[in-house]
């Protein structure tokens, strides 16, 4: 888990490839929540395969996950035995679909035409705006929020923190869902509950991709700040 | 196959449902290129499984398949014993997910939520023209093809064609990728090639939705009758 979206926790990756791929086993990466707001060395951290969303940090809408194997994965599908169960997640097939197998591309599915052009045009906006630029946005606005959110003596929860998804205990005496439905009809601000065992004990509030401005940043506070008291 | 949209045949169903239930079977139904062209009584013919595509007959884009599940079907899902090896197509999660479970929806995926808009919207479409009138038009449009084609020698592959796919016979001593390129580049008419044992034997012209028009239909027939020049 390289973003953990359930717990707002942000695992740094260096190094893992080394440890796994001395077992013999690979490293597959969940990225979900950091494609596009976070550092992201696919191949220098030696990730074998990784997987994504298009709606979260790279603000496309959602529909499409983007994915990416390496050579040892490849490795792997290719010396594979046994029948794939699902066609429709048979990556032996989208590969041929898409980078051709010698013999030329070859026909799987309909493809998602206006998912795959919103995707082209969300990752234009990333480089207009530069990977480097975006990222270090992110983790710019996740401090701004963080600093506000410590003064008002509000603590984070992971040790490491996502700078896209910030997780956060509810303060001491405040009220889970009425302060959620306040800031929600009041400001049109949507923080997300905690899930699990976290349910009644945490707030997330994202800051992906084109929310995470200083004018957004500065409104959950303010409004924040409002309804707590 | 209700609509088999590789050879163009339309299979009717009435009766089938009856044969299959007989030997304690389930009736699945393949209606991607039917749904919005064809008349299609899915509870009326006993139809225990249905799938389609949003970018035949519906004129959505592509990205979608409706479904749908009658008792028979969820009954059987409901005394599966056996784990579902797919999280993505777990049907009986998906079901919690659109319907509630007893508990209400259970969360499972982040929805596609352009292509539902789109769906709603193609759907709004449909019942604009009212589903008869739609299904009318798709027959009437093949009939005027049909005839067409038939005037100038061509025939049909299929005993019996679908409305919405219309798979001829390529004439004798016509260049199949040639006409097809010809008609491409000159008319901006993409008519599709045969598959499998049928490929340089057959063309499969698309009436689908929005597509069968008299103005399509009198225009492929100009166009592929100067070609054929």
């Amino acid at each position: 888990m390289h973003a953990e979206t359930s717990t707002g926790a942000h695992q740094p990756l260096e190094g893992f490839a080394d440890l796994v791929h001395s077992k013999g086993a690979l490293l597959i990466v969940d990225a979900v929540t950091s494609l596009g707001g976070h550092e992201l060395k696919v191949d220098e951290w030696g990730i074998d395969a990784i997987y994504s969303g298009t709606q979260k940090c790279l603000s496309c809408p959602p529909g499409l996950a983007p994915v990416s194997f390496g050579d040892r994965a490849l490795a792997i599908m290719d010396a594979r035995k046994t029948k794939v169960q699902s066609w429709y997640l048979d990556v032996s097939m989208l590969r041929k679909y898409y980078t051709g197998g010698g013999g030329g591309r070859v026909y799987h599915h309909t493809a998602p035409i206006n998912m795959t052009y919103a995707l082209h045009e969300a990752l234009n906006i990333v480089l207009e705006e530069g990977l480097e630029a975006r990222i270090a946005r992110h983790e710019k606005m996740h401090l701004r929020l963080r600093a506000g959110l410590e003064a008002m003596g509000i603590s984070y929860i992971p040790k490491r923190s996502l700078h896209s998804l910030n997780c956060i205990s509810i303060p001491t005496g405040a009220d889970d869902a009425g302060t959620r439905k306040r800031l929600l009809e009041e400001y049109g601000i949507e923080i997300g509950s905690g899930l699990g065992v976290m349910a009644g004990k945490a707030w997330r509030i994202g800051l992906m991709g084109h929310g995470s401005t200083v004018r957004n940043v500065d409104l959950v506070l303010t409004a924040l700040r409002e309804v707590l008291k």
